[in-house]
This record gives structure tokens, C-alpha cells and sequence, in this order.
């Protein structure tokens, strides 16, 4: 869920900050840019040094204080933003400055699983026009990669799923086929092979279950097939397949909040919004004001919504 | 080992070969390129459908007849070349017409091992100039992996073997660290991150060990390291990490023959040789006549040599 509204333009920057003025309108994200490190310097990399997703931090850099706190004692920021308010402190690396004409109240969805899911696809799977791609997982995240084939061309989508709810909707976001590994007595994989002459030229894992990725690595086809890998597993997970698999031309390759360096690369994915190439809308399922965000809590675990947008205005 | 000699000029050609003719040199390859497949087609794949390796054929592929006896016994082909010999019949698909300048004694070590490591290091890991390679199991095809981030630039090559006598000779290839893992307590990808301020930009395994390809995944470094398998593991053997270090943006990718498509790619290899770019003479460690086949085998099973040339000349 995300917050729309004021808390998305400066209000006054601290000092030493030259690139953001009061006025301006940002997206705040979970895992900032410092563009001073070597993750940050390097044209492969937007895992930053200084300001890479950390859920433990939650103070500020530079002192280890908190910037809000109430009856004497700290709040803490979670994930350097905290946005579930009208007004915030963050770090000059943790927002993007944007297009002020962009409607705050539909790329605020960019700032996290949106931008996963599509920059997987657009950024490090790159399927062509053309190709067939496998999208595992058909949430939000799953769907914004599936929206990432559409966008490049992708003649065949492959929406994997053990929810046979989530099909319908997904027909918006361009996926044309759907496998439900429940259906099913053999390997995911292997049905996909049987369903593609050999494999998918890509795919994208977005579930986080370690069985899917192993499933999501052996469906593309020996060759030229990329899998990425989006989901978080857990911490005991393991991925596991023969070295053959590999040598017989496949590429592996995970990301993290779809290879996008927050600052440089997340305004541009804004002006594909604006200018229409990229849908946002149908991600968008509910709206509701803050007073009743438990509410967004609810539809979220009951699976009921893709992205809820929680108004800060009465 | 390789043979030299009036094998690798083309004799005659039979009906429907339209781009060799009597008198062309060529290098046989054990695994093809028909032109033809998907794979041929693909611009990212070596692996022809028709004539990728197969050790069980050993027939020509239009009537399943062999193309040599004796005494009216079969005698099959060995990986579609049957190079131990002073004449041979061989599918289109499986030479590669090169320059007729180019040394037949020293370029025919490029049908093989040689290209496959060199090929890893320059077509698949593609270090870039000043970036650090580390290079796991210095044989004939590390080295050749090594050869590759020479000639990329690489400003460190950091070699892994088990067997510390290998080291010396590695410094020609332009290995300029070692690690043997026998001498640490903890784990290769440690001792290698630590030497490396968090891990190598690239690596290539080339032994086949299943824990030494997960060392080499794990070695490099997060956000942007590449790690590239070449080494064939054994049948029961398992590639495992956690998901995490892939999702951290490191990439895994595994390579047949170095990714060159032998008639496509091959013949611009040996000119990378005629231009001195690359240097092929360090490899050859040996050359006996036919007649002494045996000690051939002696060489490379004691690990003595590199290549050594079979000359079929009496």
C-alpha cells in the first residue's frame, strides 16, 4: 500500500542539499542512491553501500538519531522512508525527483514492487519482440513483470500460479497462457517445455518459494534462455539444479528492486507512464483513507487487492 | 591432444557442399553448426540441434552407416571428426574453413578446449578492462579462460587450483595471484572476497567439481559479478546456493565450447592468432609423432602437458 498526497513534495531540504528544492515533487524509496559509492558508480549495480534496503537501521546516517519521536521516545523509520504520515525526514538518496505533472496519486505505486517486477523484465530478463516468457507468481509483483513482456513484445506470456483466481485479472496485465502447477502430475517445467518446443526464452520468479525458482531456471529453453529470480525466500531456502542445466546455455540471474537505481532511473519510468506506454492504473485496486488503512492490511492478506492507495487527507 | 597435418585440408567434398572446396583448410570441430536450427539461428546459441556433441552417434547422420571399416567391421566416428588419422569423412557442419596462412600445427588446438576457455572469459564473462577475474582449475582450459582476461585487460587474475605446480606456468597466461584452497581454513570464496574488497567482477570455473562451481558463483561480487561454468560435473552432481546471493545481483551463466559457433566464430579466432592478439604457442608443451600416441596420454593423465600435437607424418 502507499500514501498519496503531500507527503511526496519538499517541503525544505537540509544542508548541503544542491539537487532538490523546496516545491519539488519525489518519490521516496525504500532503497536509496548515495551516486557516491561503488555500487552506485557502476553502470551494472543499484545495490548502494550506503543506503541499500536496510529493515534494521530505521535512525538516520549520520548521528544514529531518529528525526521523529513522541512523549521522549524515538520512532524509528522503517525502511529509511517512512511514509504512512503526512510529513517525513529522509535521507537526500532515498527520493526521486519527478515530473511535477505526474499524478502523485498513481506513480507513488513505482516507489517498490511495481518497479520489481517490470525492471526485472525490462531491465535484466530483456526478452525481444517476439518472445516467450514465463512469469511464476501472479501477484503485484508478477503482474508488473508480466506488464514488462507486454511492453517489449513478447508474443507469449505464461502466467504460472497455484491460484486459479488470480487468471482472470491477469489477462489484463498481457498474459496470455496460464499453467496452474496443480493441474498437474510432472515438473512445471516440463510442461512449459512440452507447451514451447523446448522452453521459454525467459522467465521471471516472483513467489519466493524455492521450488518455483528451480522451476522458473528449468523452464527456459538450453541456448539462450535467462531466468530471473525477484522473489525473497526464506532463510533456510536453497537453490538447487544440475550443472548442466547451466552449461548447456541457460543464465541465472537474481535483482533487487528490478536493477532501477532509484534516483536516476525511476523518473524515467514515470515518463513512460506520462507518456502512456506503461500502465499504472490496473494496478490500482483500492483506495481508502488512512483513518481505515487496517482495512488495506485486510485486503492485502486476503489477497483481495494489487495495490491499495491510503489517502493522508481526511 | 591434436594432430597436425594434411587431415585438416580438404580432399574432396560431396554432393550439395557448396561453400568448401579441394585444397581449403579447415579445422574439424567436435561439436557443429548447421545453419540451419534454432539454435544456429539464435544469435545467443552454439547448440545446433543436428550436430552438437554427441559421443553415442558416430555414424553419418543421412543413412547411419559409418564411413570407415575394416575387414567389414564398422569402425564408428569419435565426436564427428575422427581426427587420430591421416584422412577422414566428416558432416559439412563440423569444419570450419579458415585461413589458409594460419599454422595447421599450432591453430588446431583451437578446436577444442583452448576456444572453450577463451571463449568463456571473452564472450560470455566479458570482464572489462581493469575489472579482476578469478579463473578455478589452471588445466589447458583455465588457462585459456585466463588468456581471455589478459586479453581483456583485467587488472587482476587470481588463479585457483589445487595443485600449486601449476602456478608457475600460469604466470604466462597472465595469472597474477594464486590461491590453492588447501592452505586456508575457511572457504575459496571467502579468501578470494577478502583479497578483493568484497569479491572478483568476474570468475570462470573450468574443473567440474560441483563445490568448486559454487565457490566460483560465490566469489564474485554483489551487484555486478558474473560467474561463468565451463568445468563438466558428473552426473550426480548438484549446483546449490542460497537464492540470495542471486538476488543480490549476481549472475550465473554456463558455456558449451566458449559460445563460439564453429564455422561462424572459429575462423576469427585464428585470426585473432595470425594478429598476435592472441597467443597460442604457450599451450603446446609437446609434439611426438603418431607412432608414440601413447605417451600422449601419459602426459596429460600424469598432467605434465597442455597440448600436445600428434604429428601423423611418419
Amino acid at each position: 500500500m502507499f500514501t498519496s498526497g503531500k507527503l511526496r513534495i519538499v517541503e525544505s531540504v537540509g544542508e548541503g542539499v544542491t539537487d532538490l528544492q523546496p516545491g519539488d515533487h519525489v518519490l521516496p524509496i525504500f532503497t536509496g542512491e548515495c551516486k557516491d559509492c561503488r555500487h552506485c558508480k557502476s553502470e551494472e549495480s543499484n545495490m548502494c553501500d550506503l543506503l541499500r534496503i536496510n529493515t534494521d537501521r530505521g535512525a538516520m546516517l549520520h548521528d544514529g538519531r531518529t528525526r521523529f519521536s513522541k512523549n521522549g521516545q524515538p520512532i524509528y523509520h522503517f525502511l529509511g522512508t517512512s511514509t504512512f504520515s503526512e510529513y517525513t525526514v529522509v535521507h537526500v538518496g532515498s527520493v526521486a525527483k519527478i515530473n511535477p505533472q505526474a499524478p502523485l496519486d498513481k506513480v507513488c505505486v513505482l516507489s517498490c514492487g511495481i518497479s520489481t517486477g517490470l525492471g526485472a523484465t525490462l531491465n535484466v530478463a530483456k526478452p525481444t519482440k517476439g518472445s516467450t516468457v514465463a512469469i511464476f507468481g501472479l501477484g503485484a509483483v508478477g503482474l508488473a513483470a508480466a506488464e514488462g513482456a507486454r511492453i517489449s513484445g513478447a508474443s507469449r506470456i505464461i502466467g504460472v500460479d497455484l491460484n486459479a483466481n488470480r487468471f482472470n485479472d491477469a489477462r489484463k496485465f498481457g498474459v496470455t497462457e496460464f499453467v496452474n502447477p496443480k493441474d498437474y502430475d510432472k515438473p512445471v517445467q516440463q510442461v512449459i517445455a512440452e507447451m514451447t518446443d523446448g522452453g521459454v526464452d525467459r522467465s521471471v520468479e516472483c513467489t519466493g518459494n524455492a521450488n518455483a525458482m528451480i522451476s522458473a531456471f528449468e523452464c527456459v529453453h538450453d541456448g539462450w534462455g535467462v531466468a530471473v529470480l525477484v522473489g525473497v525466500p526464506n532463510k533456510d531456502d536453497a537453490f538447487k539444479t544440475h550443472p548442466v542445466n547451466l552449461l548447456n546455455g541457460r543464465t541465472l540471474k537474481g535483482t533487487f528492486f528490478g536493477n532501477y537505481k532509484p534516483r536516476s532511473d525511476i523518473p524515467g519510468v514515470v515518463e513512460k507512464y506520462m507518456k502512456k506506454e506503461l500502465e499504472l492504473e490496473k494496478f490500482i485496486t483500492h483506495e481508502i483513507p488512512f483513518s481505515e488503512i487496517n482495512k488495506a492490511f485486510d485486503y492485502m492478506l486476503r489477497g483481495e487487492s494489487l495495490r491499495c492507495i491510503i489517502r493522508m487527507e481526511a
